[in-house]
């Protein structure tokens, strides 16, 4: 059992996310995270999956996304040579009493208030996953009414190297 | 023409990420940015699509996506009543000379450097979706090398108001 995060780059048709995603489902495997966004070229699309499973399916799984037709590009991104990156919004219970509260802890993490209502409010933080759980555990004891998270996203660094699935 | 941003809850179950793409890209729709991730429920995954297209065939869309098994929730965010926010990654071509001007520009709008390499950097900014544009209009002057977009997030304000979509 291994964790996988994978970049894909691929042309900006209307289906490729659905393929990327349904390689994976077809397998019985799970998606912990998919996130797809337009690149600096209109035509192509980034994605990042992240997905966990048995080493040997991960990589059958990598080969067979770099056959499709619309998949330009697949890398592994590696922890010890990548940035990742992942951005959570929380609305967090918040009255009067608890507001200065969910502040402090806001402030730790270096987060944004981005909302206030009467009783809630909304905090958003960036960072890597470790960073963002040890933030909601803390968040916990407010409750937490609602939470998104973009999924992981990263770049290899430019002094790192990257590992590529080679089609053989 | 309309822009849409769908915000989806769903069971984490393998496939639906698949099934949510496949319902856009079946009517031709390409999707303009995906993200899934967790939520505080490991059960329960939230999805945020953005799409544009014909406002009829959009409406018609976010229905047939309320009908799907593993859908639990699907919601419009508004752009008065709602905070949406993107992540971007960014490497820049910057050598000794020009590091410190991509450096200024990273500071007004308040980006992180993330990793510096011999002849590149990267650059994270979290904002909406205006000024993660401006950023990159900026950026380009250096030569971007590489770039990563989380696609759109967003919660409804605690204050606002929200449109759902009901299946009648």
């Amino acid at each position: 059992m291994s964790k996988i995060v994978l970049s894909i780059l691929a042309d900006n048709n209307a289906g490729v996310v659905s393929r990327v995603a349904g390689l994976f489902s077809r397998r019985g495997y799970n998606i912990d995270s998919l996130s797809a966004g337009a690149t600096e070229d209109p035509a192509v699309s980034r994605m990042t999956v992240v997905a966990h499973g048995d080493n040997q399916i991960l990589e059958q799984i990598g080969k067979q996304l770099s056959k499709l037709e619309d998949v330009r590009e697949i890398k592994e991104l590696k922890a010890d040579s990548s940035v990742c990156r992942e951005l959570v919004l929380v609305k967090v219970h918040a009255e009067e009493e608890t507001r200065q509260a969910v502040i402090a802890v806001a402030d730790i993490f270096r987060a944004k208030i981005v909302d206030v209502a009467k009783d809630s409010m909304i905090v958003e933080l960036t960072g890597n996953q470790a960073k963002l759980n040890a933030f909601l555990k803390l968040l916990d004891d407010f409750q937490i009414l609602e939470l998104v998270r973009t999924g992981v996203t990263g770049l290899t660094r430019g002094s790192g190297d990257m590992e590529e699935f080679i089609d053989d």
